[in-house]
């Protein structure tokens, strides 16, 4: 099964919108979940599914099936179960499941630190005999984990989980986290079982299935959901968007044109009988659902991620605090360790948040931390970054070569660095290298951006001031665009700086023309200095 | 026809991937734009349509059909028109053109100002000759406006159009600008047409055919595009997607289950003829293009056009630059003027774009304009905004009463204010008034909402100085969530006040308990002032 996927929640008993039979060919769903209680409850559900042979036979379903214990019901709905985990976990392996849970016993929201503390014990208990107990070795058993809120719980049972063999490793008790809309604790608890449970194993997210989500679940590192939202949905007259769900009864013209949206109208659809109704909302929803993933999956193979979760963010605000706690320092290790070093894609900024990511942070702590200015480059010059990247934007090239020029004798001993919208600063030799190269952000720049260039100017300004003698700032008026017209440059970070203060550190002061930062800089330039004052000692 | 909408660019010839019958029942379309100046040139293809009657009948279209002049094959082509105005234009007519265009002379962008200006003065005068000259009564002729990168003559083009009697007025000489990724220019040049010419009128943009661009340009006053740009990508095999155009080759699994996506996959589609590649990828396009334009009126219709507009810029740097010259104060007259005033929807914060809404900038205005503090209430209490609206939130609710209750006779003199992520601040006798109810922003701010925050805070207490005796800020380290549950209280607008400043204008303290708090106030208040001391002389 490809990555990250859904299993898609049907009933065992026939009642389900769309036939399972449908589900492969007609909405591309590698993976159903169904709920082996409901079908071992039931006298006749069970005969039925045992003589089919299997529970793919049952459901016409050939694609991979995982089953559910009763554990979800209960957590959903409460009252007891009159089963044990020995009975339900070996009529899962009975009927053939490929990826069964065991039965375990959910967080629920409001218990308790102590009620928590012990349903988690309580589950690595049955955990560790089911382990025991087995029997069929094919299979891939689903591992949940547990503490709901309570996060050092949640770190707990993952690491005691994860000590045993299980096949896939689950998030469990957050379907109320994601109803609440709370997720920045969905992302909390995600990042939490990520790093605590064994690498090498899939991470799955109990019902999780709001399409908008799924993107920066994934960034978070979960591998695998499965959910029936879709179909719950459905029945109360919701329909998935990515911009947020609607109500069908408030809807004029869809906003989709999938293979159920293109052949109707809302008006037709709501003149349908409640179940005819029902069947289009799920098909609907389903196909939302699917082709989301496909979006993902798609944004992965392309290195483009990131920019899909930060536009996924902005269909509710309480996804964007998601995003922005899953950017925080709390968890940059973590970002920084899964994200690649070389090769990745040019960034493009999308908001403030993309500067909280790992290939951005890893730039600037690269010029503040592990970099060495040249040698006897000692005169810093300071470009605002324009509308491409300074190796090809004409204005770039321009003032570089002017200020060359007039510098005549100087022309070796400068250092242009270039004022970014994205990284803080540019350094003139690491122009090609990732993660610098082909970034791009907006040259209208936000207070996030002014902020960081800020930052890094004068943190790398305070680490190098034995390196250079002075720094100059070209601040033009105008600008050659890639398009060859000359426009005024915008606002620029560059407006933002206090050369006052940073005059207590070096030499510093800004110009608007070329001869007179050339003036500025010759003056003050002292004769080429000894190895000491290049502060290589 | 419903508003925003697209004529469909289509050839005169029998050569288009997607048959004009098709148009309307499979995809939606409503009108569509074809070429009079190809039709008239070839004697054939001219008889062909004379004979059918009408452009309609020789489409087999029965919707609205706008007819172009042959200006446009001049403005990408190059080379001379062998046609007179009067020739074209009563061809134009002859055919049954419900939209027919003027030969206009379309701006280059890399025309200087004075080519420009004798090309706008060219259409000006066919313009007037043409409004003199029709003969049909029942046609919306299109009033081209030019002047492409020239803003100045654009707005002289539109101001002079604008006396002249045309049924659509469409900004022209763009189509270079989007290819280019201009989409500032592009806003800029739509803007500055809506703004001066007449309001009565529809706005069209032509060659505006980049579904993630919709949104923008009909939030910036656009109400009609035509663009060919559906076929002509699919001809170079470009696959529309809204987070960025694609390369056919590069596709492993589709972003979309159009029933043109849903019924293949990439590998097959590869592996068609080049026409039956074209054709998928034209009605892919085509459909993508049509369901943007169900989703830019769906949210036009539920008040959510700029949370759209905010997410869809995510696509591309250059989107967001133009969307944040749009948020310039350059255009805020213009935005201010057209949004509604009383009856709107809450606002969903997206990003520091968000900011720059007409809605909140005349939200904060009223709070430093239009104001007057309630008589007496002269003790300002500063309360954090938490998770939810300070009239619901157990927090607020549970601090307002508890801090009345420490102050006792003070209570009818305190003045509670709530530090918004989204309006600055909040007063607690407007919070059920339209902007301020209902608007919901993210909990840990970035730079934006805090630099709006300081702005607003630093500004109403100057202005108010004379109200108030003093104002006390409480910022708890955790606050009780609309779940119930008991959470810090994260990284606030609140923690960046710098107090002695504030200090300066009018007695100011933060607090992190409320005993502390209610000391001081109680410490500092004056007996209750006489009129004069209020400020209300």
């Amino acid at each position: 099964m490809v990555t990250p996927n859904l299993f898609v929640v049907v009933d065992p008993r026939p009642t389900n919108a769309i036939p399972c039979a449908d589900l492969a060919r007609e909405f591309g769903v590698h993976a159903v979940f169904t709920n082996a209680y409901l079908a071992y409850r039931e006298p006749t559900l069970r005969d039925a599914v045992l003589k089919a042979g299997s529970i793919h036979n049952h459901l016409g379903f050939d694609g991979i099936v995982a089953t559910d214990s009763g554990a979800f019901q209960q957590y959903m709905h409460g009252g007891d179960l009159k089963v044990s985990p020995e009975e339900i976990e070996s009529f899962e392996e009975s009927i053939g499941a490929d990826c069964p849970v065991i039965l375990d016993v959910p967080v629920q929201l409001e218990d308790s630190r102590e009620i928590a503390a012990a349903k988690v014990e309580e589950t690595l208990t049955r955990a560790r005999d089911n382990v025991k107990r087995r029997t069929a070795i094919d299979r891939a058993w689903f591992g949940p984990l547990h503490g709901s809120k309570h996060l050092d719980l949640l770190a707990y049972s993952a690491r005691e989980m994860a000590v045993l063999d299980f096949g896939i490793y689950a998030v469990g008790g957050v379907v109320k986290i994601f109803n609440q809309y709370r997720f920045d604790l969905g992302v909390e608890a995600i990042l939490t079982a990520r790093q605590h449970v064994r690498p090498d194993r899939p991470l799955h997210v109990f019902g999780l299935g709001l399409p908008q989500f799924f993107a920066l679940a994934v960034s978070c590192g979960a591998d695998t959901f499965d959910s029936a939202a879709y179909a719950l949905f459905a029945k109360e007259g919701r329909y998935f968007s990515l911009e947020g769900t609607r109500q069908l009864a408030e809807i004029q013209e869809f906003s989709c044109c999938c293979p159920a949206c293109s052949r109707t109208t809302p008006t037709e659809v709501r003149q349908l009988a409640p179940r005819e109704r029902e069947v289009f909302l799920t098909r609907h929803n389903l196909h939302i659902t699917m082709t989301e993933l496909q979006v993902v999956r798609e944004a992965i193979r392309e290195g483009t991620l990131w920019e899909l979760v930060e536009t996924r963010a902005r269909a509710h605000p309480r996804l964007l605090d998601a995003l922005r706690v899953a950017g925080s320092d709390k968890y940059q290790q973590f970002f920084d360790h899964h994200e690649p070093r070389i090769g990745g894609r040019g960034i493009a900024y999308t908001g403030p948040e993309t500067l909280n990511r790992a290939s951005i942070r890893r730039g600037t702590r690269a010029i503040l931390e592990d970099y060495t200015p040249p040698t006897g480059r000692n005169l810093a010059i300071i470009l605002p970054e324009v509308d491409t990247s300074p190796r090809v934007s004409p204005a770039s090239r321009q003032w570089v070569g002017e200020i060359e020029q007039s510098l005549g004798v100087l022309g070796p001993r400068l250092h242009f660095l270039h004022a970014s919208n994205i990284f803080g600063i540019l350094l003139e030799e690491l122009l090609d290298s990732y993660p610098f190269s082909q970034s791009m952000a907006p040259i209208h720049p936000d207070a996030n951006q002014i902020n960081l260039h800020l930052t890094i100017l004068t943190s790398f300004l305070k680490k190098y001031a034995a390196h250079y003698q002075l720094a100059a700032v070209f601040r033009p008026t105008h600008y050659t665009s890639e398009h060859g017209d000359v426009v005024p440059l915008p606002t620029h970070v560059l407006d933002f700086i206090v050369p006052g203060f940073l005059n207590t550190i070096i030499p510093f002061r800004i110009f608007a023309e070329i001869s007179e930062l050339a003036g500025w800089v010759r003056a003050n330039a002292k004769p080429p200095a000894s190895l000491e004052d290049r502060g290589e000692r």
